[in-house]
């Protein structure tokens, strides 16, 4: 345990007024210092986990009512010694505590300081840690059960166990280091081969999640596509709408909308914007559909609206053959079924990659999305599979990869153990970097500086 | 005791991102339903003031890692069971589990909900009840200090006593009713009208402390005036920066800034803008001289700017004619020192009212601000005398004066006991409207629909 002799303190709970507001303070003096200010029990002959009514008295004057949570270290938080002050949420309130809290000696607390503690106090290990940001972050069901798996150690747990294999490995690799003039080999090179093609094919598997995690932190890229006046528009607004009907209803939780972005079922998607697709007129529009095919090409889907009331049935097949020219998944929408003509209502409907709908009434929308989840294949996102979403962990997983390749290479090339050997230690020095085995405070603080203050 | 038969929950933090959010829940089963969605021990066997960790489960998927505080009934904010729920402070995770709390049988809490239920439960009184908004509310230390004043009862003690009073003449008055019939009469009318005009005293002095309450919560008006080009807006961006500074150094605590409203040594200013004061050359401009001068009467003080490098002796004489007619009280700031003419500067110095600064490199700004907080009897605001701060609580003080006025007068014309009855039992309702023992439902739904979702 790395025993900080300083005292952080910081506002925890977001900033602006609310009915309360909690600031909390880590350190060998939290309750010392707490004290000082606290009229009520005397806070160092209290037990760990109670709750405390009091005032923060400052030079007789009351600054406020407060109740304290009481953790004695290591139960707590950081694993030191932390009380959380829950005072009424007014900024001048909390900023005079903070401030009373300062001038008794604690110091305002850096980014992520409390997790880093908690980190290097062996509370959890660093992709925890990193999950607990992800955690604050996650705005919809998928993200959020993807960080509170990698909290809960699911990742890790993954990492160790691939770690533990090799380490045994190189553990026999070196110990024939020592024998190296009697040319024994305690490790067979074909049972170390199988070893390492079976973590090479555990860390792609993991590699190959990531574009999954990608998705699942950015959401699905989807171009909503179509001739102009289609109805794109009215498509991406009727979505939005209902899905601010879903999220906004308990008050206090409303947040901000990014026009485009939206989660339906639990999984995030990206909607992106284009332009009108119709043969260029003139240069400027030409660049514009050269983008929005470019687009489509980034996507993981597209959603093709069809204008029921207006376009000719060899204009749609005509849309449906560059399409698929495309070679990226798509789904045809066939939108104003309320003013369809009979007969491209009907062709349309026949295409089983097809939906109908009315985007101006919201008509059959729930059908749109069950559409939708099915083309995303939904059960990717729902499985317990483990799931990366760190672009570092990508990184390391990446590194570990190439040096087990040199491994497979010297073992072929029948190199000696020492190489083996160093090469074995690169990969273990990638793989206890996602963890946190291997760490420098440089890395560290790059990670925490992304948290929040009081996280 | 008003036992509610339902359990209401809210977000008791601010919205928006932060380390932690806290989940208020109250009622009579909120233990039963906390522990139906907790992972951890049984809370319906722990006791009131304790923390627990543990997981919120739902269908065997972890929502959050959390920490419960208990508060068993009445030992409570609300004196009903409560639990606060400490979850990592994202949109998603807390819309999650107010949902989940929902769906086990809470409902969403109406703004002041608890608080409200607190008054009912007799935790306070209503006045009391009140200053918790101002509280939440309160962005400087004046403002604070009346409201945290009002929450530890100072002002419903000065009520309830003079109420106290006023009941034992009702009393007594009311005995002699009894005994109309003999022509008794329990209290003397000399001791009952100085009474009376005792209440009156006392009541009047609150009355007028109201217009000191609306400074408070409002900030002092206060009028920058001076010619064009004299440096007022100079000046009141040289206030409003170093105000910034002082106020927006600690992270998660900084607030958006009004212009024109500024704190100094704890005392709330608002600065009310002029059109630059010179004899008017066209018709518009006289029409913004004529509001600056209305403004100048609305103030509580004019800070008049005289510009030391250019403006003449002469001129300078006839303005300060002109500021000593409106009646306000000002303080003359000879502005422009660095650049100032040896004569005018000189004959400036010398006015005591009179203080010299530079704004535009802020010289000075200490001594300028030591004159307004001289000028504004910066004690009235740090006396612990009680001040009246809720419009509310005004208007009931003034029907209680106009009650007694009738008493006093209903004596002097020597009217009949039940009468005077009347008349007192007038008063007392209208100071047993402040503290809460006279309320009606719309009176506590107009106080409480004011307060913020989760206090």
């Amino acid at each position: 345990m790395n025993a900080s002799n300083d005292n952080i303190v910081a506002l925890a709970t977001a900033p602006g007024i609310g009915a309360i507001g909690v600031i909390r303070i880590s350190g060998p003096d939290a309750f010392e210092i707490v004290n000082r200010l606290f009229k009520g029990k005397d806070l160092l002959t209290q037990k760990s986990h109670t709750l405390h009514y009091g005032t923060i008295v400052k030079e007789k004057k009351i600054i406020d009512e407060v109740v304290l949570s009481l953790f004695k270290g290591p139960h707590s938080y950081t694993k030191e010694d932390v009380i959380e002050i829950s005072c009424h949420g007014s900024h001048y309130i909390l900023q005079r505590v903070m401030r009373l809290l300062i001038d008794e000696g604690a110091r305002l607390a850096r980014p992520g300081e409390f997790t880093q503690r908690a980190f290097l106090n062996g509370r959890f290990d660093l992709a925890q840690a990193e999950a607990v940001a992800d955690l604050i972050a996650s705005e919809n069901e998928t993200a959020h059960q993807a960080a509170i798996n990698q909290m809960r150690g699911g990742f890790s747990l993954v990492i160790k166990n691939l770690r533990a294999e090799l380490i045994h490995f190189a553990a026999m690799i070196e110990l024939e280091l020592d024998f190296s003039e009697e040319d024994v080999e305690f490790v067979s090179r074909a049972a170390l081969t199988q070893l390492i093609t079976d973590l090479q094919t555990a860390i792609e598997g993991l590699i190959e999640s990531f574009s999954l995690g990608n998705v699942i932190k950015n959401g699905v890229p989807t171009v909503i596509a179509g001739k102009p006046n289609a109805g794109k528009s009215t498509l991406l607004n009727a979505l939005l709408n209902e899905e601010k009907a879903i999220v906004s209803d308990i008050p206090g939780t409303t947040r901000d909308f990014i026009e485009d972005e939206m989660v339906i079922d639990g999984v995030p998607f990206r909607f992106i914007d284009t332009a009108g697709l119709r043969t260029a007129t003139d240069q400027i529009e030409a660049m514009g559909i050269e983008r929005t095919h470019s687009k489509m090409k980034e996507a993981s889907l597209v959603l093709y609206l069809i204008d029921l009331a207006s376009d000719t049935i060899k204009a749609y097949h005509k849309q449906i053959q560059d399409l698929e020219k495309t070679g990226v998944p798509f789904l045809i929408v066939g939108n104003k079924t309320d003013q369809a003509q009979e007969t491209l209502k009907n062709i349309v409907a026949s295409d089983i990659r097809s939906v109908l709908i009315t985007a101006s009434t919201k008509d059959n929308l729930v059908g749109l999305k069950t559409k939708l989840l099915e083309a995303i294949n939904l059960d990717r996102f729902k499985s317990s599979n483990t799931i990366v979403t760190n672009a570092r962990h990508y990184e390391s997983l990446v590194n570990t990869k190439m040096a087990l390749g040199q491994v497979i290479a010297g073992i072929d090339g029948q190199v000696t153990s020492d190489f083996l050997a160093m090469d074995i230690r690169e990969a273990l020095y990638a793989l206890g970097e996602i963890t946190g085995e291997i760490t420098s405070e440089d890395l560290l603080d790059h990670i925490f500086s992304k948290f929040c203050i009081g996280k």
